[in-house]
């Protein structure tokens, strides 16, 4: 059993005066962020708060959401992260399934969820503003950290429509900041610009990385391309997550114009980069890492180095260096250049899913996390990823996963069978569309179906598209074959 | 349980071609250094080598030496390093309490041990030599490394005079080596100049960062002022690792000149240095970081930060990001300012010493490692180290323990009581001398003392002289108090 001290409380000792983040016009160093992170765990006891309880969070990027995450922290409360785009039927779910003992919000969300016929747990949410009230309990915060204690969990969906908590250790936060500066190294004046969700781990992650370097972090609410690029030439921003479609939008900003020096990483993750931008960045200088990672290895597990950032353009790299990588195929390992499902271990990857033995037993073997993935690793031990896994659509860096879609759709009373795909996007590099076979009247049913969707999936989720089709593709042993949906579009879209 | 992948097997793979050490005019790169170890193991399995087996090394710095560690950790043999200035007998005591397998020495040195009457271990004497005429058994060398399982073991004597075997896991290296990170940072440029021995903690960590971190080393075979700080000025050195006298000795050369800019770390380790000699480089304006650490933390534990280096001048800083420190007095944690036992705690402290587990339960207690020495911490968390336990001298680098010196002097039948500390030098920071009561003609007997000293222990522990006094000063309940043996002097140096 690894113990190392509490992250916060151990950066705020080191090195107090130190920016840790930025947003909008304020700015906190660790020790006031210590501080703040101490007295908001001291309403939280007030609230009811105990250690290893698991509390979620249903809010925006904010200090204040920072400041909560290390507050639990102090307290050894397990935080639940959830993704602000669900529907309150959606969040409902992971809350329960979690048994959350408290939903915190932001406070303009409150009514949202209280008054929605959906959502079951009305009773346990909690304004942020309402825990600023609380008076301070007296609390020791929590001074040591074991490495396999549950820090965070995060909820992914999966081949069976039905979403599972992915839980992360401390250790799993640590070894993946450590990984990460293995590879892209650490200096002293870096600065990381987080301007993704940080209820998804590409989020998350660069704020360990923050109290675990000593490095500051410029917070934005959300991903604007102009206010993005604007930092990036402005405040001596470093290192910035982004996806491609942000990618995209970075580069119509930056025109001619070119990045400054102490700007040194381009972290670019969540997806394929299409070859044309990837030459565009190389025209420009821009320093790309291309990165493979997922929730369930706490971000990157695979990135391409400096040494290889220009001669290897459109691979993922090689495994970080805590890290291990192979690609298996009917249970052999396979030679270079044969394509196979991407396989991972390493002490980043997650113990597994919440009180979800057989999903974990099922994802997890010998330490090895079957990714579902396709990809192949050249001669040189460079991965390329070939395919996300059959059943996930990327669409702007959120994971979409189509059985999730497909369960909603055949609820309904005109549906007999459905199937949902990714389509290429030029905006969002995929969206989903759904094929259906019904009896019903086409035009109206594919309006009805999209309200019908729209209730109860995220909007992201909600398939831009609905066809009414004779039959779906199937196998001889009925298995739905999604990537033969395509073809049978009006147009045909053929293969991707 | 913690695995990563065989360190140097997966920084070749990471940067083949990236170089890792050089040494006089010789260079090799990560895959070169692993393929050479990748024989030299075949050699070794040849010779017998085996998984679990002690193997222990008595050899200068060199790349041979460098390539027999890592072809030791490809067949998951445990590596004994040895002080080169041992007596025979000294590393006869050694090996035998490792069960060492073998020992591989430099060729020079196998005759004198072979001829030595106080060398018990011939017949496991190995000249490198003969190693490289083996041929090579097949081998599939190690691939994951279990970050609980012992990489090395070093000997160093303690209060008792009998040398123990310190066990040093690969995760006590790893760890050190992301702790030294994440202070002082990591750079693409990095090289980091080894001129301390490798048989020292101090020597063979900078070799497991050269792995961990992809980082050039440039090895001397051994600190001489004037080559160090050729390579200091002329091959973009940033980091080079020294004691007080090297320090010195580097000022001297350094002159009115100043180092270039990729300079940008010099490690100051192994005992105290004195103000002056830290001003000059203030003025000079030396980046140096005062370290505190030993073999028993596998290097760093305490170092003072780059934030920090000029106003907190003479602090050896605060714990390392996983380590963490406590001053400790009759039981309890003492008050800033407060001067008590020095106890530090982190995953790079060892697990214990090497069949000693009355020693190692004396040392640790709840992962707290009392070292004996004396500090105190100031109000804002620094470490100021007033004093190495009362029975350690600090020569040169070289531990000296008071109590093995003693044990020898004893056994002499002229000798009816002994003593030994430090008395302060200019050259070596400090010196053993020792007091002896005896009967003899005091002349005579301090020769024949010093010739009988010198037999059979390492040179740096014959004490620079020997005073033959009435009695010794002992408390009540006998216990000789080093600290006021320098009283006793003729000129009466005096409390230090």
């Amino acid at each position: 059993m690894t113990i190392l001290p509490n992250f916060l409380m151990n950066r705020a000792a080191l090195t107090p005066n130190r920016i840790a983040l930025e947003m909008e016009d304020r700015s906190v160093t660790f020790l006031e962020l210590y501080r703040n992170s101490l007295n908001l765990a001291g309403k939280l006891v007030e609230l009811g708060v105990k250690r290893g309880d698991r509390i979620s969070l249903f809010m925006a990027n904010s200090l204040e959401l920072v400041e909560l995450l290390f507050a639990l922290k102090n307290i050894g409360a397990i935080t639940v992260l959830h993704n602000l785009r669900l529907t309150s039927k959606e969040l409902s779910y992971q809350v329960e399934d979690a048994a959350s003992r408290f939903i915190l919000v932001d406070d303009e969300r409150e009514l949202g969820l209280k008054e929605s016929k959906e959502f079951m747990g009305t009773q346990k949410i909690v304004p942020f503003s309402k825990v600023l009230q609380l008076k301070e309990s007296e609390l020791t915060p929590v001074e040591e950290f074991s490495l396999e204690e549950i820090d965070t969990i995060m909820y992914t969906s999966g081949t069976t429509g039905f979403p599972k908590g992915v839980k992360q250790t401390y250790g799993n936060h640590f070894w993946s900041a450590t990984g990460s500066a293995l590879n892209m190294g650490l200096h002293e004046e870096d600065c990381w610009l987080l301007a993704v969700p940080i209820f998804h781990i590409s989020g998350l992650s660069i704020l360990m990385r923050s109290v675990i370097y000593g490095m500051r972090v410029i917070i934005h609410k959300r991903f604007e391309a102009e206010a993005v690029h604007q930092d990036l030439m402005e405040r001596q921003v470093s290192i910035v997550s982004v996806v491609t479609t942000m990618l995209s939008g970075l580069l119509e900003q930056l025109g001619s114009e070119s990045y400054p020096p102490s700007f040194r990483c381009m972290l670019v993750g969540g997806g394929p980069v299409p070859k044309s931008v990837l030459e565009e960045c190389m025209r420009k200088s821009i320093p790309v890492y291309q990165t493979y990672g997922m929730t369930e290895t706490c971000s990157q597990i695979v990135t391409l180095s400096p040494d290889f950032s220009m001669s290897k353009v459109g691979s993922a790299g090689k495994a970080l260096f805590p890290c291990q990588l192979k690609i298996m195929l009917d249970g052999m390992e396979v030679e270079p250049n044969e394509t196979g499902e991407i396989v991972v271990k390493g002490p980043n990857v997650t113990t597994g899913y919440y009180n979800r033995e057989e999903s974990t037993s099922e994802a997890i073997q010998d330490g090895w996390l079957y990714t579902g993935d396709l990809g192949y690793v050249d001669e040189e031990g460079f991965l390329f990823v070939v395919d996300r896994r059959s059943d996930l659509i990327i669409s702007g860096g959120e994971n979409v996963y189509p059985a999730e879609i497909e369960a909603i759709l055949v609820s309904h009373p005109s549906v007999k069978d459905a199937g949902v795909t990714g389509m290429p996007d030029n905006r969002w590099g995929q969206v989903p569309v759904a094929f259906v076979v019904s009896d019903g009247e086409k035009e109206l049913l594919e309006e009805a179906l999209l309200s019908f969707v729209r209730e109860q999936l995220a909007g992201y989720k909600t398939p831009k598209k609905i066809y009414v089709v004779e039959r779906l593709p199937r196998n001889a042993s009925n298995k739905l074959m999604r990537r033969e949906l395509l073809k049978m579009l009006p147009g045909g879209v053929g293969e991707h």
